[in-house]
């Protein structure tokens, strides 16, 4: 049989033993389960970077893997926590908005998370990424029928984010920087699709606060080095960099800031 | 048959190639170990962090696990590695305090690791993880008898460390911030139990420095954005927090510092 | 069966989500490999520090394992990819370096990986880490035969880096720092044999900048806390230490620094 695969992805940082813990808690349910971490560093209590790394990187993994997002200001509170199956994944997060990019675009099957018999005995008030999201995860890694794990809900009802695409005004393409990687490349919410709307690729104008950059580059080497490039990066969105460098720091511009095209 | 779950603590970060090698060395002699890290980001040479971290995490592990920590500013010395095998765990560890808590709460069998037929060929003196503890943790795992790895000794010998709890003074319960989080939550060594000794939990008073916190939360939203609170934290401890906030650069206060109940 | 090996490398770091969704891809090819990370944090770009990576770890890993560096400045340029079969090892990397002391070192075969069959169905311009590395190393886990996954090309086309070792001048060796880990622990690129050429263990003097270390320590404590001194570390390399502290800061130097031993 081949391992199920779960991947998890968190706020907790890899300072403290949290996500070790919480490993240990689906290696003692489920030992076969085969887990594999996108990423620890979300910043903390950032839903939306959380939402558009969960986005960047589902697709990727095995059929029938179960994604674990705990980015989750409001634990402990009266949110709620919720399964769904979309496309061919699994999905296990807080209703706060992680899952809006997978609502948004897959019809789901949406179920809340209220069997407690599938915790770990003794909840805490803070840490239920230990106590609720690891033993659940790990059962449903075994099982793959969310719905023996709570109560069916309409996905309808579900928190999803807004205002997160880019628009179209006086024949420009208004977006934003929504993350910035280890390299200082800033990933923009702007889709070859998007820049279609208005112009040819390749008689492009990009503007970030006061720079200009002209056309569109094909890998970073197109460029000097230490020359700020615009790329269509491997998200498939229009990214801002240096070659060999590192574009936010050059440009010293933070996620949110606008972004223009014509 | 089951994987046999194998975690690691060390000090030795993940910029460099200390705990890929360890992982490897592992590998190498027992490829069917799960290997999961609680952490590698105890701060160098934190011998009371690694017990806390280890206190904390060890009990949600599958049983059997063996639990390594490499935090070993005596390597090359002649410090003793010990394992023990304490309640429904093992531990493998240089003989410096680490284990203070598994020692002081458990019954435990102690063995002297010193039969260097077990170890790599080579031992440096700088690298024990890699010549000692990943070779001898990989060989426990396939035996899980801890006899086979060296001499029994008594573990009432082995290290301990002093003056690690609260104490009552004045119908006041004086304890210590013992380590923070990547949230800056303020973890301190006031249990429930502790308090209880006091006062009942609803009319409590926090002091830590000037600032003085009234009555413990149930979770964060309980109280404004950007506000102190006090909460039972994930580990039944007091931890001082702020409600999307950090604790600890909001207070500016360090490891070590006291903490007042009343 | 044993699980095939195949360990990473790269500069991606782990706040983004490049090394899960790298894993992500290589399980959803073959679920049954086993993935170690050696590090994720070498420097952007930095090919150099790769390299020594690579040759102080490989042959920790279990036989046959397949150690992939993804540290590629030139990705989307026409730099190639190639695979090696040395000594026990198999080794995927960017011809940028990378693979220098491996190929300066053993007897290889060389593969120019260009059968894009065992690509990603759309390549992308930036992350062929994704795209190419991850399904061609899961590819080359699962048949271990590199002649299946491009062109044999010789190895002594492959681009290496010169000047990397120490040199003997007015009775003096003189080297460099390569390298500093989490301790602060300055590694050099001088081995035992090479200060043999010039005097015994016992007599030696270690000239970093204006300050003189005297003689070689066995072990960290042999000195007073607070105090520099020099050992071979556990790559067998001559190393610049403080017992306890941060020679990195004590000293102020950075990687490339000169060290002069007579």
């Amino acid at each position: 049989m081949k391992p199920s695969c779960i991947s998890l992805m968190t706020d907790f940082g890899l300072s403290d033993e949290y996500v070790g813990v919480m490993k240990g808690v689906i290696a003692s349910i489920n030992p076969y389960a085969q887990v594999i971490d996108i990423t620890h560093q979300i910043m903390p209590q950032n839903i939306l970077q959380a939402a558009y790394t969960l986005w960047f990187s589902y697709a990727y993994f095995p059929k029938n893997t179960l994604h674990v997002v705990v980015v989750d200001p409001g634990v402990g509170s009266d949110r709620q926590i919720i399964a769904l199956k979309a496309s061919d994944y699994f999905f296990l997060a807080p209703d706060n908005g992680i899952l809006s990019f997978i609502l948004n675009k897959f019809q789901c099957s949406a179920v809340r998370i209220d069997r407690s018999e599938f915790f770990l005995p003794n909840v805490s008030d803070t840490f239920h990424g230990r106590d609720i999201f690891a033993p659940v995860a790990a059962h449903i890694s075994k099982n793959q029928n969310i719905e023996n794990f709570g109560s069916i809900i309409s996905s309808k009802s579900l928190t999803t984010l807004s205002n997160t695409g880019p628009y179209v005004k006086n024949k420009q393409v208004i977006g934003k920087v929504i993350m910035s990687d280890r390299f200082g490349n800033l990933i923009t919410n702007i889709s070859v699709k998007d820049m279609n709307q208005i112009s040819s690729k390749d008689d492009i104008t990009i503007q970030i606060r006061d720079t200009k950059i002209m056309g569109i580059s094909c890998h970073y080497e197109q460029v000097k080095k230490n020359t700020l490039l615009a790329i269509i990066g491997s998200k498939g969105l229009l990214e801002i960099s240096v070659n060999c460098g590192n574009a936010k720091h050059e440009l010293g511009v933070e996620i949110g800031c606008q972004i223009c095209i014509k």
